[in-house]
């Protein structure tokens, strides 16, 4: 779910959909929430990809595809800080070397389910005329402080981010690990009042946590964490866009953002409990918006960029 | 799953795919079966449908597509017995006219989750420069009696089939009614010992039903409820393909194959329970194989045709 999506389409999916008793979480958050006759909480996510949009097939390893394909269904159950379960995966093989397509993607899917005890439990696989597209829906169960959600920021809190940011189309867009066990981790251990995982971006999903929130945030842009490849892409395009617009808007980190209350924010930024690093970048403000700190120490707009598919009408 | 399938690469996955504790039925049968750390079983199925394979877009109404894409998830549902809980659905949209395409696809699910109970849970909405192509992922719960699996069918029971056969695809697979309350009804009032939707064809999903359970089956050739359609088709089309080869082979019909121990099956079609006609159409013996009764008595195999995707290496 998420993931370069056109809005104003969802936004008609949205009130639309009828009600539904089971549905503790319906669309609109990183994943649903499905209540069971027997009581169990079942946190569930699908996320198309295709060729062309998500990866270029013809310019890599297709058992990276196969990993991100998955890898970025485990990340919406990270953000929920949800225990991965189960997948099925559905696969559009294009009919010119369709076989080997599909065994290189299995390749990919093996051994990131191994490593996050995730069961590949079915599928569907067809082939046809066009490019290869995946469809990957991930179920997760929940511990006992029930989901994160986008939905419970609150002024004061403090936001959160764990890695650096920017340039994961140079690679990591393909490779990243989904931050599964840091979240479970977090939840564990520390109040956590609500997370996303940044597939659009830094600033447009941030802006999507504040919008389920209901309240707004001051970004501290000086504090954002700076990745190696924004700069690296910031040099190589030399386009006028600096390291912090591509940390801001490039997308496809997969990292997590969340509200932390102020306290505890302290907390586990002195603690640093994972092998990532945890930064404060800003703090969660009553006023909606999204707006950056001056060093002057006022506050301004900032504009929101990130990835959006377009329609042609 | 199941459904037009490369089977060769099925069976390449199905042997790669590691074993999972909670994994109760994997690959290989209509749905799979995963069970919850409470206990819980869930019972889960994902179809990829795309235009060109499953249905012409700029042929057909495009609710008709939406109402497809759910309804094949919902007959895999309907052939494990299983009470539908959820789907979460994705998307691939066409960039020109995509918005309208969706709103329209929409306008399909939401009659058929409203018919069903299911919870419409989430989606991924996206665009690209290709074809229309839906992900439909549906979950549901068991009963007591649990899945009806293509595993269980014995020598000496009855081949069942509900409904008629052929020539779908003059319109009924964009517009079938999944058999859920069907198979819900017949699992709670007879003894069932296997069951499979006929997706791919009569003989063909018969014949997927043998391997799973270790047995062949004899088919009364002459029993085989022949849709209208199918007579059509043949008279249509004049190739030399008869409506019984349009029934065993065409596929889509989305009926039920059941295998029923015998003196139940006499008891189900004296009862006739259900709205739709159950008809038996063979029995299955312990030699493997599919067969038809020659009127002499004696048994020939039968040619499965059905429909199989085909890769070019």
């Amino acid at each position: 779910m998420s993931g370069g999506a056109e809005f104003e389409l969802i936004r008609h999916f949205r009130a639309r959909v009828p009600q539904h008793p089971a549905v503790e979480l319906g669309p609109g958050d990183d994943a649903a929430v499905v209540c069971t006759p027997r009581g169990e909480r079942v946190v569930v996510t699908v996320d198309m990809l295709s060729d062309g949009v998500d990866f270029e097939l013809d310019r890599v390893d297709t058992r990276r595809v196969g990993h991100k394909a998955l890898a970025v269904s485990l990340s919406d159950i990270a953000a929920m800080a949800a225990r991965p379960l189960a997948a099925v995966i559905a696969v559009l093989l294009p009919r010119r070397g369709g076989m080997e397509v599909g065994r290189r993607l299995a390749e990919g899917f093996v051994p990131l389910a191994e490593e996050f005890h995730l069961a590949l439990a079915g599928g569907d696989t067809n082939t046809w005329d066009g490019p290869l597209a995946i469809s990957s829906t991930v179920f997760g169960t929940l511990g006992p402080r029930g989901p994160l959600t986008r939905g419970g920021a609150r002024p004061g809190d403090r936001i959160v981010v764990t890695g650096a940011f920017g340039g994961s189309i140079l690679g990591r867009h393909l490779d990243f690990r989904p931050r599964v066990a840091e979240a479970l981790h977090l939840q564990a251990d520390y109040t956590l009042h609500a997370g996303i995982d940044v597939s659009d971006g830094l600033a447009i999903d941030l802006s999507h946590l504040l919008e389920e929130s209901g309240c707004g945030a001051v970004l501290h842009t000086a504090a954002v964490p700076i990745h190696d490849d924004a700069r690296r892409l910031a040099r190589e395009q030399n386009d006028g866009r600096s390291p912090l617009d591509h940390a801001l808007g490039d997308g496809e980190d997969f990292e997590l953002i969340l509200a932390v209350p102020a306290a505890e924010a302290e907390r586990l930024i002195a603690d640093q409990p994972l092998a990532v690093p945890l930064t404060v970048i800003g703090e969660f403000v009553a006023k909606l918006g999204l707006f950056e700190a001056d060093p002057a120490g006022s506050h301004r707009p900032l504009a929101v960029r990130g990835w959006e598919h377009r329609f042609e009408e």
